[in-house]
C-alpha cells in the first residue's frame, strides 16, 4: 500500500536534458550557459524554449541577438558542461576558461560547440516573461550533427551521443542508460 | 578531426522526459496522454509547459478545465506509457485499459496515477498556440511524491524513480543510468 506526501510546489519535473546554448554579443563574442530547463515545444514549423533567469548575462545577448544555438553536450565534457552553469560569461571568457572549441555555425552568428555532437541552429520568435525565468521560443533553422555519431544511413548511434540528463529533485547529472524500447511498441502483439 | 552534417531542421533536443498528463472532461472523467515534450520553464512561481496538438483529445479537455496533472512514470509500465501515446482517449477508458489507478489529487480535478512515484498538480496559466503545438503553461499548485521513494528525511531516492527519457533523434525510450556529478561540482578543488 502506497502513500502520498504533499511537498512543497516546486519546479520538479524530470528528467530533463542538460544544454549548453551559446549566444554572441554585438562584438560576436561568444558566451556559453548550461541549461536543464529546455525542450521540444512544436514539430512544426520546429520550435524548442530554453528559460533564463532575467540576471543571467545570456539572456541578454539573445534578447539582444535573437539568435541561440543549442548544443548538446557529451558526458566527457561534464565538468565543462557545469562549469558554464555556474559562472558568468560577463567577466570571462567560458571558451578559453574550458578550452571548448567554437566551430562556425551555418545560419545563424553563435557558434555551434565542437565537443558537441548535436548542434540545434535557432532565431528566437518569442519571449514569454514568467517571473523568475523568461522563456525563450526558438525556431529551428538548421540542425547539425557531428558525422561521428552517424551511420552510413544517417542514423543516429545514440550510444555516442553520452547524453547527459538532470533531476531538480536531486541536483544531480546522470547518464542516459540502456534502450527500454521503440516508440508505439505496445501496438505489437 | 571531425566534420559536420547538416540535417533537415526538426524538433530534436534530447534527452526528454517522459510523463503521462491527466485531464478529466466536464463530467469528471479522466483521460491520460503520454507527452515528451515537456519540460520546467520558471522557478518562481513555478511553472511547467506541456505541448499537445491541437487534435489530441487532452488538448481541448485542458483548454476547458484549465488543469492538469503531471505524472511521472517509471519503466516498470512502459508499456502501459508507451499506450497511452497512440490511442486516444476519446473513445477508450485508457485506465481500465492500461490498469493504472486513479488516485484524488488534492488541489485539482484531474487523478493522479498511483503507479507514478512523482505527482505534480498545475492550473493552466497561458496556452500558447505554436503551430502544430500548443503550449500549455501550467502553475505547479501541489507536489505529491509516494513515500516509498522518500527517506526518513523527505531526500527522494532517484534509483527508485527508475525514470524513462526519450530521443527523438532515435525515437526510443531509455533508462536513466548513473549518477555523473552533483550541481556545481567543478567548482570543487
Amino acid at each position: 500500500m502506497s502513500s502520498r506526501k504533499e511537498l512543497k510546489p516546486s519546479n520538479s519535473l524530470y528528467p530533463t536534458p542538460v544544454i549548453l546554448v551559446t549566444s554572441v554579443d554585438e562584438t560576436g563574442r561568444p558566451n556559453i550557459i548550461t541549461l536543464a530547463w529546455a525542450g521540444n515545444l512544436c514539430s512544426a514549423p520546429p520550435q524548442v524554449g530554453i528559460s533564463i533567469a532575467p540576471l543571467r548575462y545570456s539572456n541578454n545577448l539573445i534578447r539582444e541577438g535573437k539568435e541561440f544555438v543549442v548544443n548538446i553536450p557529451t558526458s566527457d565534457i561534464l565538468r565543462e558542461t557545469d562549469y558554464c552553469g555556474i559562472v558568468s560569461g560577463k567577466n570571462t571568457d567560458k571558451f578559453k576558461d574550458t578550452k571548448l572549441t567554437p566551430m562556425k555555425a551555418a545560419k545563424v552568428k553563435p557558434p555551434m560547440i565542437k565537443e558537441c555532437p548535436v548542434s540545434i541552429e535557432c532565431k528566437v520568435k518569442n519571449i514569454v516573461p514568467l517571473g523568475s525565468h523568461d522563456l525563450f521560443i526558438g525556431e529551428v533553422v538548421n540542425l547539425e550533427v557531428d558525422e561521428n555519431v552517424l551511420s552510413q544511413r544517417n542514423n543516429i548511434d545514440f550510444k555516442k551521443l553520452k547524453a547527459i540528463t538532470w533531476s531538480p529533485l536531486t541536483r544531480n547529472y546522470y547518464s542516459v542508460g540502456k534502450t527500454l524500447g521503440s516508440f508505439g511498441f505496445s501496438r505489437k502483439k
